[in-house]
């Protein structure tokens, strides 16, 4: 009953697998074996975009700041969701790799940006010259940090109202299959034909061990990328372990397969909440993540019994009276059984 | 009738004389001047810190961002409020020197933070360890961008937050004099006495040509600031110039005088104002800048004759009915006199 | 015939093991999991040094410019062989992750620093004052870049040095066990014992996928490397296959074997080049790499043959006359067999 | 007797003037200024370049850096000479600046950077791919730090090294009227018909109290100069007191006028010095800076008499022989006086 993050679930077998495959032999490192050449095409097919450039790095941290400080320079903003990881999880990494860009909150509920508010903070950004943060970039987090999912059509209303104001945009893909599957559409359609010009995609909440891609859509940026990766430290001498990774993850449509357990998963864990007495749901679940809230004596029940998750916000007190909603942030996985779930929801009951 | 900014006036006679008496014969370079000496001596004086460092340099945006770099590491928070000078109008000033902090606004009305959401700030920032940007600092505006003024007490107020989470504090006192004299307090009770660790002391909005001085009450930071001040390009070879004006601006107590007679002509803006039909504060005019709406009509009265001033915020629009009141910024200085002002009330009044 | 580089090989089977048993079930992340504890106690007693803090990475560019930035201040220089990685070979991260540093290189021959240059250069460092890059640090690289090896004596000769200068001193050992199997020495004696303060130990070229531990014998910068190692984006959610490779590797000694295997390669090819004739050695062999040269015919032979490796330096035309000798560097790992060298030789006597 | 440095001396009677002229009634402030319109117009004249951008900064230190960083990457390098501003007196300014830059030092003899070693760097710094410090600029100082004078044609030689190599050209023009009184030239011949894109233009060690000019020929970096010089702290908003001096710098060519002055007096005492028994010039004297040897004796002499000056290189004892010539910076300024000159050549001769 382990559900407080995708990044503490293993890897699939095949995995593995591909890795002891991938260690025969000697291989030309920092990228130039011959396994990311597959990767290379397999993310060109997958994306439909024969011309993007294609870099795998290890860390989702990596991925998105990499990807940010290519496109918006240290005096610029970037617009953000307030619950964005690059806002509330990487202390002060994009500051770090732009050089001393700001990142601008702009709210909305369920994790998603208002586009209205989009478009007021970037005319708020418009008057005043050489004194003020220009503007710089969009970023937007699909699925969101509140387990929602914007449909191509929502990220197309955002990132068009950033082009309208001649801004690039990138997406935070960390969980980039779970959204893709949940909204049931091509990677095309989810990406560059929404206006997407960046894609952190995620590997490692989904089954990887610590591999990320970075698709730029439009490959002028690819050099520059390349030294900022070498720079921060990021490119791998022995960069076949990476690629092994994720040439597997694409094989046979695995990411989409541990995407979709992991959504399921989430799926009966929130309608077993949302029906308890007592239970309600935080955020709409539609990938893997549920945040719901349910009776005090509840989670006791669970936790005695050795659940894992974090009460969501922080701060809520397990002291006081037993029919008290708490909320939480439950996060499934690829690995996430039925067994756990229905064992949690029966707790849950009591 | 110039109420665009306080930076667009002169020096007085004082400033222009200390610099021809300065210019004489050969003189140390780099801050060791004999001049520079002096000014030492009296900022020491007049802060009742016999210990404290002090240091001249040319901006404000310098003085601000080389205070906060010492103060704040890359990968922490400098709480201010929105409206602060180095939140909006220092093109990420401090987000360059700091090596990338990041800015957190603090709401309040009237310019001036609220010690419950600082507090508030200050908690949510509290249980992240690592993932999280971390706390840094506390800078307070004062006088603030609202033309509003924090009392001693209330500098105390937020600054004991801040200590009690163990940061230090920042004021940005570009407009430090005008505050002095407004809160009638002694420049000690306003800054180290209420738990300031560094001071913005400004010169150049108060009559300096751009002069201004940081004064570090524990001169532990010392030889960093040093370092970043040269580092930053901001230490003058031909330092005297700098020494000259900023020892004019002390002797006799000029500055006080100064902003003294930028305070009274606000005042008197200000009650011009208010008394009109349609005239109405929008902020309490505490220092030398008045926020204020009256009708339409008025202001195409006043610009026509020559007045120069922002509609603030911006994007106000000048066509429409007549009597619709529009607001405005008026920020008066040692230079405003009172014909001037005189003459804008009369044509406000038509 | 794999000479290019030591980061070309996979990875023994022990490692690809302990990645298995690591893929079981759920894990804490961001190094809170069990193999960490065990990976950190390891090395404390590897190390005799209770009390150091113990970081895994992921690459070598990462653990040097993390080590560097905790010690070296962006204003100050980090002095280093002109051949060095940190110099040479990372693209500016030392500058990028200090903040601005400057590295200053020191010569000497066969890729150590002579203690009379290091003491030369600290003491043209010293008059300046504010306007001169200050002296930051020390950081020696053993295995050195010419594949020469500082025993303990000559480390603790320009560690010292540094000391007396008030300086930290950073090892860069990405072939720290090479250098350690060739010096036969303990861990102790080669770092702390000889005035060491931080140190990168290297895995990935000794035989793991992409590990390296930072060992920081002075534990008051812990939280600071914390820090700065999540803000690169080099601190890892599934951390757990980090510490697995690393407790593989320090298990009985492996990482000690794996060492000795490559260093035995590297002296029994270094011993056959010496002996051909037109065979020269261009520095000693002391650890895995091997500096020699040999007849422009006998490099023909070997390339036609597949044999892989760099002219050293680069630049040198494979078009000219047969006698003559071309510079080549030839790197073996613990994968280089036997039979590979022998091959190699024979191709070179033609 | 002041040869410590030019920048020591004050400012002629016209810049004071300037600036009382300059200070009557209320000015735009942050280069809108009138007086800026004009010094824009004056620089174009003067150096026949009618699409330049120019700006004002207040020290060398921010010109150069901030020309820099709009033509350097961070994961590049700055080639300069090894006694360059930029690499001796700038505590990292440089490196800041560009986000981390490399400064590599060429050699040459007589502060002249030699071509063939600007050739040779260049192409050591070629085949590296991702891994290496890219190749960035190329920073040419003219007038010397050893007082000597690239000709016109010397400077088109290193520049066009550099742009066959793709390369930009600054030139820190600290002292550029010295040169070009020296060289006899037109500024266009100096500057961009010889290559350079970018020009510090001082004026501070010329007789301004702290003003520079940076003059971009090639205008398309105009908008990311402005924004670096807000981001840096070094746009004043009351603009016009740079402008002012700067407009009466280039009024009837007394910017050349006080060069003329300053090189005459450098010659004047050159010469003296060489007529010296025991007397040797260090470099030849070809601006306003004067390196030279004599006897210890006439030394003490000279110092006791209150002659400021600088051992050069620092760390020449004075205790010893009286015959043993030590060797001195000596410099001079637009207000050297014949009758000092004089009073100290007898000093020396005794």
């Amino acid at each position: 009953m382990y559900f407080a993050s995708d990044n503490s679930s293993g890897v699939p077998a095949e995995v593995l697998e591909a890795l002891s495959r991938a260690n025969r032999g000697f291989s030309m490192p920092y990228g130039a074996d011959d396994l990311m050449e597959g990767v290379r095409t397999s993310l060109r097919e997958i994306f439909e975009a024969p011309e993007a450039s294609v870099y795998l790095v290890a860390t989702g941290t990596a991925a998105n700041a990499l990807a940010l400080a290519c496109y918006c320079p240290p005096w610029a903003a970037v617009y953000c969701h307030r619950t964005a990881h690059v806002e509330e999880d990487e202390c002060n990494a994009p500051e770090f790799y732009t050089g001393g860009a700001k990142l601008v909150p702009v709210d909305g509920p369920d994790g998603r940006m208002e586009p209205e508010r989009l478009e007021a903070a970037l005319d708020a950004a418009a008057p005043g010259g050489v004194h003020n943060t220009q503007k710089g970039m969009l970023t937007i987090t699909n699925t969101t940090e509140a387990g929602t999912v914007y449909s191509p059509g929502e990220v197309a209303r955002l990132a068009g109202i950033a082009r309208g104001h001649g801004l690039p945009v990138h997406m935070d893909g960390a969980r980039f299959a779970n959204a893709l599957v949940s909204a049931g559409c091509t990677p095309a359609e989810m990406t560059w034909k929404a206006g997407v010009d960046v894609l952190s995609f995620g590997g490692t909440k989904n089954g990887l061990m610590g591999v990320e891609a970075v698709i730029l859509f439009d490959p002028r940026k690819a050099w520059e990328f390349e030294l900022r990766r070498k720079r921060g430290g990021h490119l791998f001498s022995k960069h076949r372990y990476l690629s092994a990774q994720m040439a597997a993850y694409l094989a046979d449509d695995l990411w989409l397969d541990l995407a979709g357990r992991a959504n399921a998963a989430a799926a009966r864990l929130s309608q077993g909440i949302a029906a308890l007495e007592g239970g309600e749901l935080r955020h709409p679940t539609q990938a893997n993540m549920v945040f719901a809230a349910f009776p005090r004596a509840a989670h006791l029940r669970a936790r005695e019994a050795g659940a894992a998750y974090y009460l969501w916000p922080f701060g809520q007190s397990l002291d006081g009276p037993a029919e008290t909603p708490l909320s939480a942030r439950l996060v499934c996985s690829w690995a996430t059984t039925r067994e756990d779930i229905d064992r949690f929801l029966g707790l849950l009951r009591g």
